[in-house]
């Protein structure tokens, strides 16, 4: 039995330092980084590949709306497939040459923020997406979560694709995730979240809020790491798998 | 004997519309792109792409400072070598992407406005830009000019490059460029200009304002193509080296 | 009977150009004024109140949202009450500063492309941004467009505004605009546009497309600046007001 | 006996934060605040003057270069004239008006980062400056540090200025800073800061790094926030001067 665990990473900016990269280096197997439109840098994801490739953690991109004050976050109406498409080839190219430098290779995406969010629902922009990371290099990964319009996509498409579960999220009957309006969406304690995962691991399937087993397989886990408290949780998260007998590994 | 003609092209950003790319991607056989720092966006990357491939031009990047309100055009002092390295594969890698999306292959990288000019009078920066292609990748040929920081660098560094000059620029004894602050600096009869050019061409060498001649090979012919009255030099320049039998082609 | 004349301008940026603002300014009674969040910059803005100074034209703001590359035309959602009001401050107290240094006054804001059509229809949204102008200078008038949420808002909260009518739009039988997927939406001949605009100023009512009266006092109304027929249309829309003897003034 | 402490605050961006500011806003009597230009953004800038507001702290403009991504310590050399003026004229009136919503009022003008570092030893860049800072408001006081072009511009130009001396930096024989290449350039210990501070103000003077007494008033300190180090100082500094009956008030 094994699992990957992954981060998004390399969210600082400039001056602006954000998140404890070291640390969630050194219990992940793959990194999720930012490309310079929603956070990031040059220079920062050629530091953050860098540290990938001395840590053996599988370097991906993590392409966002241009919205480097709104973090990626907002939600951006108006794009047209052509743009949308353009973005995507930009943000995976620069980080793929970059990670090149340090002799580092670009193995998947995740796309970040309201990207995601919108593309979980809306089909449309999710094919668009997809077929935007295909068109750039058809061996890339794409991270998805299920139950959602964009992993629907990476099937429609044939993509390569890892189903991605949270640490610190409670799900639905349907699988979808708990929204963060509800007071029971997010788990907050270390060994609660390591629990949660190694069940979602060993069971190979998640367990709702309401103890109804989806048999969704998790290939991938997503730990957070900007906080200290969720740097705290992963490392629960990875202690708990590596405890288990579950080899950590990407994908 | 042959010739390439390249010029800066898909300078275009959003909304904002700049130069006369079809007319010129007509006539060139070389496109300078830029790659989204000082001018450009992934779109207007992606379209420039796509017709250089239809016209058989030649891709190549053209970076340039993070300065989109000043077009590159100010000098920026302070940034590290790591900084300078991360920016040129960032713009390089994400060009690439876009290239090979629309089919087309990345041959070679000019840089930009006051990169280019502080890279030619600064042998440090000069020598750091050339790594930084290098490491990005050794098979792209840089655009240099002779007597340059730059030129030097290519040189020092093993470099693939190729010599360029001017078409509507007078030049000085020694082989640098009229400073724009003289009158003479600037050709801008367009017969005058392919008169120079095919001098250039068909001598192999460059004569100077005071008539001296300096033997330098000239590999690629710079053209602009953001006033009408630049397109019409480029026309003049490329019909006088097709009537004269000159091989107008990408290098 | 009078009538204001208003047009967006100072939408350069940097080294790209946009707009015929110069003949536009000979021609309109007010300016709207891009502030530089997705049009505009410090000195395009000091040169387009200049201008407005030098022809008496009354000066206003065209706040929109942070988005060069998409020139504001995007949607954006997510921005908190907060921060929607800090942007609007922002770029008002900009523009006053600079109005203030040619010796101009800032008279009125309208607020721009998606901003503008996402408070159209969203009440929330327009009672944030009617506040957001009131708390920066309750003496501003905003222009808005009738049977809008932002007219409502305005109303609402005891605004000075004025109503906008456009030259070269058309209109539905409930006074909002044909859309522009409908092919009668633009009015495009210019004698049409002046026809057009006349009969709204002097029977005091907007016609529908269906021939339905309806109405509303339009007290400025809108001419483009931003193509060579758009500056066809505002000169005979002035002509033709001048001519019949209608008074062209700022609100 | 009276002085004023000041600290450059309101640095976060978006979702990145930075420095210690209500901590420093609990200490200081005058803030110098970003304007979003090097770093700040509209709702930063909002919540910051509240807390000025809330806590009697002078509310000043801190204007930088366009330069998010080197938080404006790159130097940048080009910007006409205008385009210089237009800059300051933009930053500070986008920030007078957000101060004046949360009822406070703009005092001051400090230059921020490589523009300061440039002031200070350009003449004609230091005349700009003032002259921006007197046609957007004469009323305005321009911190400035003694011995440098800023501080020969504001005397000039007839313009109110308050001497700004460092808490935790070394000075030379001629009342200029050591370098920070220097090791003897920072003064990293609270207590050594406190005693630095609390001299200068009651001899009013600066005793160098060799000893010589250099006659210059000290109006104001600038403390630092950025880090929990720096907290500490300002915090020593400020009881130091409390105790010894020394009146800490804005200037």
């Amino acid at each position: 039995m094994k699992i990957d665990l992954n981060s998004d990473l390399g969210e600082s900016f400039g001056a602006w330092r954000k998140g404890h990269d070291n640390e969630i280096l050194g219990i992940v197997t793959s990194a999720n980084i930012a490309c310079g439109f929603h956070a990031g840098d040059p220079l920062e994801m050629r530091r953050t590949c860098r540290t990938c490739v001395a840590n053996g953690v599988g370097i991906g991109a993590h392409p966002g709306f241009r919205d480097l004050a709104g973090f990626g976050r907002n939600e951006i109406f108006g794009l047209s497939e052509e743009e949308l498409k353009s973005m995507i080839n930009y943000q995976i190219g620069a980080l793929r040459a970059i990670a090149k430098v340090e002799h580092g290779e670009l193995r998947h995406v995740k796309m970040h923020g309201a990207l995601a969010n919108m593309a979980s629902r809306d089909q449309v922009l999710a094919d668009i997406l997809v077929a935007a990371v295909l068109e750039t290099d058809p061996e890339l990964t794409i991270m998805t979560i299920a139950a959602t319009c964009l992993q629907t996509a990476a099937e429609n498409h044939g993509a390569k694709f890892v189903s991605e579960v949270f640490a610190d999220r409670a799900y639905e009957d349907d699988g979808t995730l708990v929204p963060r309006s509800n007071p029971q969406a997010m788990i907050r304690d270390p060994q609660e979240c390591a629990d949660h995962v190694l069940k979602m691991v060993e069971t190979g399937a998640i367990t709702s809020v309401n103890g109804r087993r989806i048999s969704i397989t998790p290939e991938t886990v997503c730990v957070h790491g900007d906080t200290k408290g969720a740097v705290a949780i992963a490392a629960a998260v990875r202690e708990r798998l590596d405890g288990a007998g579950i080899l950590v590994e990407r994908f």
